[in-house]
């Protein structure tokens, strides 16, 4: 059933307004009419199963029938610290790091990020992001929308995590000297309620120095596998990991 | 360091010859000169490392020095059966699917592709797609190349299975009713020898006769998390889960 996020405002009791996009989405994309059914998502997370009543331009209202028991969020919060990779990747990484469970997202500027981040376009570019993110959640019927945090360095989200975090990054130095955690060692330390920070350098790799910074503050190298991973493959390879460990055991 | 898969008879006792393709990017695109070092690999798998030799116009002869322990192989083999999605999809499927570690890729036209397989220009985009499996298993420093079978029914799939396989399938459905295995209490039944083939329904998913038709086939029915995947996302999920039961345990 289609889903649609649906802001705090737009809840009146027994009923929603949806507007705007979705609202085109519905009347227009999905062709549907009064009395079918989607399922609207408040955002604290609860899932509402939805009849239509009223098809208005670019304003539709929806009846709540019932609230849903969704289950569709990993019970361990994961973000994605990625050195920022060449643009279409950036498209890549939200779309499919949504679809897998990712509460949010973290670019920094890594030492080897071919990719400059132009300040002046970023608002923009933040629009587009925040578009992807909500129709991958809506798509994979998440009841979160991950959130995309403002370009940074890597200090900067290293002197930012929450309390309790733990930070893994894939080392290809690492691996190379043979001197990593397998990947399941290091999850299988992770508690449900803990924050995961995943580092991920951008297609140049980490450069020693980060590596060094990401070791003195605690980080935990990892190997993702054997085989030499596209950085945007990488974020993937972890978040399906760990549903695998969290979700599918 | 660069690799190169190249053919059996290019293997000249202690030298190796690289024509075509692979010589104008080693001259070209990599810029590299005489003495400068890459990695070739045999079709059995054996890599090479290697020191150029000599660099003349679409034809480089390098010295083997020495053979590597090479070990980016899965150590399940897995055969991707993907129903026929749109275009771009199937170029994602077998670029992210080599760096994986799918062993051969099977595409068949499901009940509900909405793409259609167009005979007359197969031999064409068989050539792109066995380009795409070979770049990638290159830059993931994989010893295989991925074989792409041509594409066929879900019926002939299933008649062509290699003795003893395991065959699991994403179920939708299976997931709604609840009547799923776990991934990791299917996957852990798996033995290292065997041949596991993973199907996974096109953009509308599996039918319920394909559904049917698996199931009598002693395939078992799995689920990739609770969130509902992309097509070309299932795939992924599945194989970063294989290596990490396998490779990272």
């Amino acid at each position: 059933m289609q889903r649609y996020f649906i802001k705090e405002n737009n809840w009146l009791g027994d009923h929603v307004i949806i507007e705007n996009d979705d609202a085109k989405h519905i009347a227009v994309v999905m062709r549907m009419n009064e009395a079918e059914r989607i399922v609207c998502v408040h955002p604290s997370g609860k899932a509402a199963l939805c009849t239509i009543s009223q098809i208005e331009k670019n304003r539709i209202e929806a009846k709540i029938i019932d609230y849903l028991i969704d289950n569709s969020e990993l019970p361990v919060r994961v973000t994605i610290v990625q050195g920022l990779p060449k643009g279409p990747k950036i498209d890549f990484i939200l779309q499919k790091g949504t679809e897998l469970g990712a509460i949010a997202f973290q670019f920094f500027t890594g030492e080897r990020s071919v990719m400059k981040w132009d300040t002046k376009k970023a608002k923009q570019k933040m629009l587009r992001y925040e578009k992807i993110v909500k129709e991958a959640a809506e798509q994979s019927h998440r009841t979160h929308i991950p959130h995309i945090h403002e370009v940074c360095s890597l200090t900067e989200v290293m002197n930012q995590l929450e309390e309790n975090a733990i930070v893994l990054f894939a080392d290809e130095e690492a691996v190379r000297d043979g001197e990593f955690a397998p990947f399941q060692s290091a999850l299988k330390k992770v508690k449900n309620a803990q924050h995961l920070y995943i580092v991920i350098g951008p297609e140049g790799g980490i450069a020693d120095s980060e590596r060094q910074f990401l070791l003195a503050n605690d980080a935990i190298p990892v190997r993702f596998g054997p085989r030499i991973l596209r950085t945007e493959t990488a974020a993937l390879y972890a978040l399906a990991c760990i549903s695998y460990e969290f979700e599918e055991s």
